[in-house]
């Protein structure tokens, strides 16, 4: 550790708030297991060079194994004399290369990156061609039928507003007390051969944003029309779906708090 | 290999075309040296697999170590009863998973990759940001410095005609003949903090993309101005131009030859 990221005037504990970026296909997920690489492990384990100590963190998102994040939000409580910005520097350094620290702001000590989150938006991008990408193949899901994205956006579009999202709800550990979510926004565009649906929500259930992308993917190749959109979501069963997208199509893009302007649907491209 | 692949009739030796890509990471360029890994030499393998022979191969363009392909095109001739698409999923399945082959065609035998070509177009990604992206980072130059993507197109445009253009070409062991070649057309487009420059052109000196691009690189920082790319083009002196640009942004994009519509300039966005 530089002299930089030294910490030599600890102070009380103060609450942060980090958001980071992060290759999914290097980790078991988000959350901390004491076994395995996970990105709340690497972490954790960043803070606790830093510290000396051991430190709590609570991510806002549960990413799965393979699941990729431009904007995933964490906090923590750390007794520090540090700027943010050196903060930001000293964990970035801290981490491993396939981490990125992108922010880190201090807050008020009551904040919960999960309970506060008010948006979420994820990105999923599909190849829709003969063979998988020569360069992006670690970042899309690749289909081999054709797709109908016009099909895909307007079944995508059945789905906005506040609905009991059961259907698209895999099994969980500790299933949340309602399927009730509301879907904001969503986009399905087409670049070339490559496929992106974004979707803004309140949140989303275990599994949900790769689940609706295995219907809108079920759409896309003619096998369902635009209208099973809506006969899906109103089963309120996971088997009247269609299968579970593979992760390494997901990023989680942006987690919105109060105070922040609403999460853009980005026009066109197929971003990340 | 399976019976698609089998070749029970080779025949008489035919000429083929093949386009193929790869990923410029895991080799020592294209062109065959004995003991590193090589495209041509991964292709030479495939050939002598499929036919029991060792066969000749002559690649239209000796991609340095580094440099991707979307189109590079190479030449061969193969005694086969194959048609051109099971020849094509042949290659395809007995070649590592970073090249693809994308198209294989039966032309005359007079048929030279490097002589008939009659248009190549490269694109080179640049990422201008504090930091390098997490996702892209194997494929593009990482510049800290803000880069002002006008300037830069505008002092590409200088290039455009038929010019000497020594002051881009870096000393190699067969130069050519002669330092004159036609730039035909070029563009330096921008989204978000990509910046991706096209050019289009009959051919192109040893590293003489890499140094354009080192040399757009120094005028979109400010410590040139776009004057300085007419300045820097007439003074026939490598020494004039900027540092060479690192390989991993470079990707050699599509070959035309006699009967092809001309290369296009892909239009606004960041492909490959």
């Amino acid at each position: 550790m530089n002299s930089d990221t030294k910490d030599s005037d600890p102070g009380s504990p103060r609450a942060f708030r980090v958001r980071l970026g992060y290759r999914g296909q290097g980790f078991h997920g988000w959350q901390f297991q004491p076994d395995v690489r996970t990105v709340e492990g690497e972490l954790r384990a960043a803070l606790a060079r830093l510290s000396g100590q051991e430190v709590e963190t609570r991510g806002a998102s549960r990413t799965d194994t393979g699941v990729h994040a431009r904007g995933q939000v964490v906090s923590f409580e750390l007794a520090t004399g540090m700027s943010d910005a050196a903060l930001r520097r000293a964990l970035e350094a801290l981490t491993p290369d396939d981490v990125r620290v992108h922010r880190v702001e201090s807050v008020a000590p009551d904040f919960d990156p999960r309970a506060d989150a008010i948006e979420k938006r994820y990105l999923y991008r599909i190849r829709a061609a003969s063979a998988p990408s020569l360069f992006d193949s670690e970042y899309e899901w690749w289909v081999r039928s054709p797709l109908d994205a016009g099909a895909m956006d307007a079944a995508a579009r059945a789905w906005v507003g506040t609905h009991d999202y059961r259907s698209f709800q895999n099994r969980s550990p500790n299933p949340p007390e309602t399927s009730v979510r509301t879907i904001l926004r969503t986009r399905v565009s087409r670049v070339g051969s490559e496929i992106c649906f974004q979707v803004v929500g309140d949140g989303f259930l275990y599994r949900m944003v790769r689940n609706l992308v295995g219907t809108l993917v079920t759409i896309g190749s003619g096998r369902w029309s635009v209208d099973d959109a809506k006969r899906v979501l109103e089963a309120r069963d996971r088997t009247a779906a269609g299968p579970c997208a593979p992760p390494q199509g997901l990023f989680l893009m942006e987690i919105r708090y109060p105070g922040d302007p609403p999460c853009p649907i980005e026009s066109g491209r197929v971003g990340r």
